[in-house]
């Protein structure tokens, strides 16, 4: 994580199989050639054997380009694609509790209708919501509820899907 | 990632600096007691030097306490905290591209619709959903969509988030 000013803001898509270490290897791999991951989502897919990577990481071309090999390389590695370059469509969701003092409350709930976000919890002196969408509005949003006071926030990162082209979840052999 | 039946499984909230290598080392750390990871999200934070990771991992109680007691001794871990057995809310990000020919359409815009999901593109072959819910909404509308033909799927992996005890985003010292 971290990133660095004038460098390219990479999304690569990575398919692997669902074993013990994975996570820890592709990640040594990203830190080892000195690349800041910024976000990473890992998740299943209809497929209990196989997980989906989505990475967020910034850094020179190159360098990624070489990372990239040596991920085609791991044994458990089924898939990567740099998406940055296509047509893709990204989201995120975003957990945040913020105060909610009774003379807040009608504000929050204007701010939370206008953005099509959820309340999903509620305390006598905080309210939690719950918004999915792109970086730019989860941005927006939590600078619209700022002010009240943020109690917590929990981010999911960046998922990516390219808009025409699927992958198939196939593997290499098997 | 990978789950062995009869083992527990942890949500656990850890709160990092935001700095370079700090995932390899987490994942690491995990992987070397050999605790598989199911799943991984990070994400930032209001305070940009500081990002929150939502781990959902399966293994043996004694084996966590020991990976928590490491955790907390990495530098740049600020807070570790299992919620595991504490009351929280817990949610996913799921982007699904299915099939969906002229025929299909009416019927798959029904499930969106009953659970309040979005569709977020659409071709001449396919519609694309993004869905946020718990694991179980998320699985439920994935076995609804499944007899469609499912393309692509990206899921974030859960981030979970205590309903009480807030989280100060505090730094251990400076």
């Amino acid at each position: 994580m971290g990133a660095k000013k004038g460098m390219m803001k990479h999304v690569i898509s990575v398919l692997v199989e669902n074993k013990f270490g994975v996570l820890a290897r592709i990640s040594g791999l990203f830190s080892a050639r000195g690349f800041n991951i910024d976000s990473l989502a890992v998740g299943e897919t209809d497929d209990p054997t196989v997980s989906r990577m989505t990475i967020v990481a910034e850094g020179n071309e190159s360098t990624l380009e070489q990372i990239t090999k040596q991920l085609h390389k791991l044994i458990d590695v089924i898939k990567v694609q740099d998406i940055t370059n296509q047509d893709y469509i990204d989201r995120e969701l975003m957990l945040i509790k913020v105060n909610a003092g009774k003379k807040d409350r009608a504000k929050l709930i204007q701010i939370v209708d206008t953005f099509k976000a959820n309340i999903i919890d509620v305390n006598p002196e905080t309210l939690s919501i719950e918004i999915a969408g792109e970086q730019s509005k989860i941005d927006a949003i939590m600078e619209l509820l700022a002010p009240f006071g943020i109690r917590e926030i929990v981010r999911t990162g960046r998922i990516a899907m390219a808009r025409k082209k699927e992958v198939a979840i196939k593997k290499k052999s098997s």
